[in-house]
């Protein structure tokens, strides 16, 4: 069994979490916490052996824990995404192909895209791929989308490299739920065409991170980063080649931790116990 | 105040120990812990905030933990270490200059060397030098160095880059005590001369390995490892130059876990909570 | 256009091969050179701008080039690669994704499977799969699989994760043309089950080595090699799972590398021009 | 003899420059070169083995050379540096230590803080140091600063965590020489408290960049970067001591590079020769 939970900080919470287990006769394998003092907030994500009541559980725990805690034991193991895609094809086939093999953690329902060039792939491996082309007025489209995605109920969002910007009445229907793959080390090199702006600095690294979506561009909760050193030879294509690489095993890895209950998130930023 | 566990897994282990913290009004900062179910050991670090007699809190601890357990309640803070060297200078400077501005953790009480040429180096930071020659019987030789450390009855002796093989004899005074540093990624090029080694295997990466020494070359309990890559127009003495920036980096490292009380070892292999 | 070159090293090879190129009016782009000192040996790389007729420049250039030397100009663009696996689908989705968007520098003519489980990925990439089971005389299971590389006269023999031995007869074959990925960092962890080793030692790093494959198990020239930390929470069977992930990327790395032309073999060794 | 050569692009001038090196018995060991096409910009560096007249050598270069070439056959091998410092030691005192064992590859002539706390390092290593502490009129202290690294008529001026902005005056002096370590993967966090600025974007990596200074604070060209992955747990003053440790290495790694001549610049960007 998985259990996680966030609430305020207070004397005691382990203690009473444990014994609760205890009691249960449920056995701790793992147990990860943090208490974020700035915040005087309280994450916690437990792997018990043993079996017991899901229900009576989380009850016994809410008894003990902090009004507003956010308690979940048995977070649903397979979660369900909807993809979004432009053109690039790489984070999309890495997604699909564990999909296939019943690797991702996530079934993925269904892709839908602004162009129709990777419906191919998706043919190729039986997923809904569905064209939603961006019209003059871009709220139409985001409620084509939107509905869309509504029909499918999903967990989780997942932008793998869709190229358009969403609004904040977009945000607002997935709040923490819309994952997107930004191709630089944020906050460096924001906004479009990070590749161009890293080639005109001369900067030594390019990156990746993968972030939740909230209203404010490239602004949300960093999930994951990673960069990969380059140097004077790499033109501004080179750079986007060479990206693609590390914006594929970023995402791959924030779907990862994200979609095995390991990442929290309070305010602006994110607890992952990896 | 810092607790470290070491025992044989039971159920109920966390809820008990966080049971006494809590009805001693200490509050939880960091909790880590480990089962290692190969061995049905447990493994554990907390960092905790309030006042409390230590060895009242100890007794206490130790009442529920099982028989044979180690705890340890505010293990020493500022550890005393003695270093052994031979000719090389990177891994002992970064060491004084850390104990200079007292940020290593520990306190040098002394260097030992095989060869004087680093006497000069430990003049100008007024630690102690002292030579102590291999003899043709190297028995005498390790006779020698080992009074002249129980002299200083250090916690921990550090090899930074000695090149002679200690003895099991030697080893045996000091158990998970000496720590090495191997300018190898272990268990590649355990033994002499790794970089000619690594170079003559032409790999595309180089490395170095912490350990605690035991009596088998370079088989000892692993406490940090880093690489750096190489290619094909590294030479053995480039190899050899590039390296010793990763060997500063790795014994630099695993000190600082050790000495910080972060590692725990048990049969041979450690549990590093960094 | 794109040439290279390997002899024995002589004074005036860069300015009689830059000589041709400049009278030829073709403009170096980028020139890649590496002298083996130790093993007296010439290798260079170039990329040139303009257009020349290619029999007659490479006469020319190996009238100025040492006896046996090795010239190509503008090798085959497009390579050919039969790919070899047994059930681990994770390096061959690679290939194929790869493959299926034109950015794997090769096409893969089919693959071979001495277990059927990776027949559907390749039918939906449209790939022909053969399975060639091994009898218990591997010796015909070999012959079997020879012939039908063979058939498809590749240029390289890709093993993504093929996981039985290949006897030297069979290399013989396909000289520094069969590519290996390896789930270790060689030469720690050579031969069975690496993870399992690796965690039986307790490295605090594991990683992966491509090769090209000749008769000793795991001792072929590597061509490239990473690394990724892991730690006591590591069960071997996480091991084998993260393992993944950087294995993938090698083989990636490594095809790319010498299906642009950028490997050089000589003796145990690779040059590798990035 | 090592030979550096940056200039305007045209066809041939490889050719040109080995055929002056070939009739002059002078064997190439490595040659590196780039072509900046936007910028139509060529840059070469050569180790050659041989003996020549330098001023001949140089003089028949120039003249296949196009106008204003920059080239230095053997530049100064053990370059002169002054390093400025506010009251961090970590990267003074690794530059103090390599002065020491002679592998810095240039000799520190003086040490200049604001503050007098790292007087007794430099003592300790007999190595002058000079108190300037920064007046209310700045303009004032920067003179002072000026006339007294102009006493000293260094190569270099590296700023090792000196923590006052300098001037576009005062950098005016010492155009392309004055070398900055800081405490960001630029162009993220430029400007004052970068650590605390990624404390509070949350990110997964902190970094550190080596860069030459121009009138724009933390605007000049990039010589190195590099990152190390943070999480959490990692408070802002954590943030400051794990950086210390990619500080030292970046800025060790910069001074490499650039004091044996393996650093060109050209507008806002380096070509570095590793």
């Amino acid at each position: 069994m998985i259990i996680i939970i966030q609430c305020k900080d207070q004397v005691g919470l382990v203690a009473d979490i444990s014994r609760i287990l205890s009691s249960a006769k449920l056995n701790i394998i793992s147990m990860r916490e943090h208490v974020d003092k700035a915040e005087n907030r309280f994450f916690m994500r437990l792997e018990v052996d043993g079996m017991a009541d899901e229900v009576a559980l989380e009850a016994q725990m809410r008894g003990v824990l902090p009004d507003g805690a956010l308690i979940q034991v048995n977070p649903v193991p397979d979660k369900k995404i909807v993809v979004m895609v432009t053109k690039e094809y790489h984070c999309l086939a890495d997604i699909l192909i564990r999909n296939s093999f019943g690797t991702l953690g996530a079934n993925v329902l269904c892709v839908i895209g602004n162009h129709d060039v990777l419906k191919k792939i998706c043919d190729r491996f039986d997923i809904p791929f569905f064209l939603i082309p961006y019209h003059e007025d871009k709220a139409v489209s985001e409620r084509e989308i939107i509905a869309k995605i509504q029909s499918y109920n999903p967990d989780y969002v997942v932008l793998a490299k869709f190229m358009r910007i969403l609004s904040p009445a977009f945000v607002a229907n997935f709040p923490n739920r819309v994952i997107n793959i930004h191709h630089s080390f944020l906050p460096a090199f924001a906004g479009a065409n990070p590749y161009k702006q890293a080639f005109e600095r001369g900067v030594k690294l390019i990156g990746a991170t993968a972030h939740f979506v909230t209203d404010d561009l490239d602004e949300g909760p960093i999930i994951a980063q990673q960069i990969i050193p380059v140097n004077h030879s790499y033109t501004a294509a080179d750079m986007v080649k060479s990206g693609k690489e590390i914006e594929t095993a970023v995402l791959a890895k924030a779907l990862r931790l994200v979609l095995n209950d390991r990442v929290f998130v309070y305010r602006n930023k994110t607890v992952v116990f990896e």
